[in-house]
């Protein structure tokens, strides 16, 4: 039953290393709130209500709604940079790492469509310290699948006119699963992303795309 | 003046069609409002006060909020499929009418980028049967995407696996560059066309694609 739940509900094990069990709790229930009515719409009130707690309970971990929005911006852009690292640094060729790490990504963003949607949406909300904190995260991520593009390019795998370009769109197609994913959709997360790899080597003229279309 | 004005503003003329003038006026500052606070943070009383009126006056043209989305969630999208069926309609080679479909499909995003991810964003505040109404668009444009993708595999022009999956991966591509585009980014929004259509070409294997790449 522990095991079926988790698998239900995948979404919670993102939130595993965050302590106390209320800080957790809180975190989770914000993530839903600012999904379902939007950041600003949302109070602390509606945050520590869904966690089952007062108020008063939730300003011992999280002094402000900004905090809160801030530690699950911060958890989810941790993660996908993880995720670009892990690729970047695997052995094998361009191609072998572009195709891991968009699978990677892209699983990811399908699985928890809902926190990826929130720190999508809402990232104008962040106080400006964190907005900038948040947004050097990103530019980071950027760049390491512009390094394997350019590696791409550079050991004649791929052929791209516009890297810099080409990349943008290779993160913004993946982000966007997050939007349009549902998990009563036709597609698993895994097969969305074996489709997005060949997609996306297809984008970089990858000398072996597409050759299942062919 | 006039003209300059119109120029730095783009998305006003989108509203063209709507009268009175009090009634565009609403729309646009409708627009705003929730573009930057979400839509279940704003009142009625917001978006009069946006267009310098009172809510007595916004209620002659609108009897709810949820009226306001609805109608700039219709025009968005009524917009998206008149390209669409543009492109479907228009000569040529099936790569020709994937390239102009791409092309004014994402000039369009960028352009009107703030009423476009009002109306990505906020779909699931419409009511049930605007609701119905309004996916009922979506996917009389997806099909007319779907359509063309297919007529290109059936001419041996594409080499797609997975029709379905390769025409969400593009309309998704072409719609999430409303979330990134900025006015004052790199890009205008006829170069992120350009790029995008050669790319998108790419995703279907059409025979000529990537070319300036090589």
């Amino acid at each position: 039953m522990g095991a079926e739940a988790e698998r239900a509900v995948p979404e919670a094990e993102e939130w595993a290393d965050i302590a106390p069990d209320a800080a957790r709790r809180l975190v989770g229930a914000a993530v839903q709130a600012f999904a379902e009515r939007g950041y600003h719409a949302t109070t602390t009130r509606d945050i520590a209500g869904r966690a089952g707690m007062s108020p008063a309970a939730l300003y011992i971990h999280y002094k402000t709604k900004e905090e809160l929005l801030y530690r699950i911006s911060g958890i989810g852009h941790e993660k996908a940079l993880r995720i670009m690292e892990d690729a970047a640094a695997a052995g094998g060729t361009a191609t072998e790492r572009l195709s891991g790490a968009v699978r990677t990504f892209v699983r990811w963003h399908a699985e928890h469509h809902t926190t990826a949607r929130v720190i999508q949406y809402e990232l104008q909300a962040l106080g400006e310290e964190h907005y900038a904190e948040i947004t050097a995260l990103r530019r980071r991520t950027d760049r390491l699948l512009r390094q394997i593009v350019q590696d791409g390019v550079d050991a004649g795998e791929f052929h791209v006119a516009d890297v810099p370009g080409t990349t943008l769109a290779v993160l913004s197609l993946c982000v966007d699963v997050a939007r349009w994913f549902s998990a009563d959709g036709a597609r698993t997360p895994d097969e969305v992303g074996a489709l997005y790899a060949d997609l996306v080597l297809r984008m970089v003229g990858a000398e072996w795309a597409g050759t299942s279309g062919r």
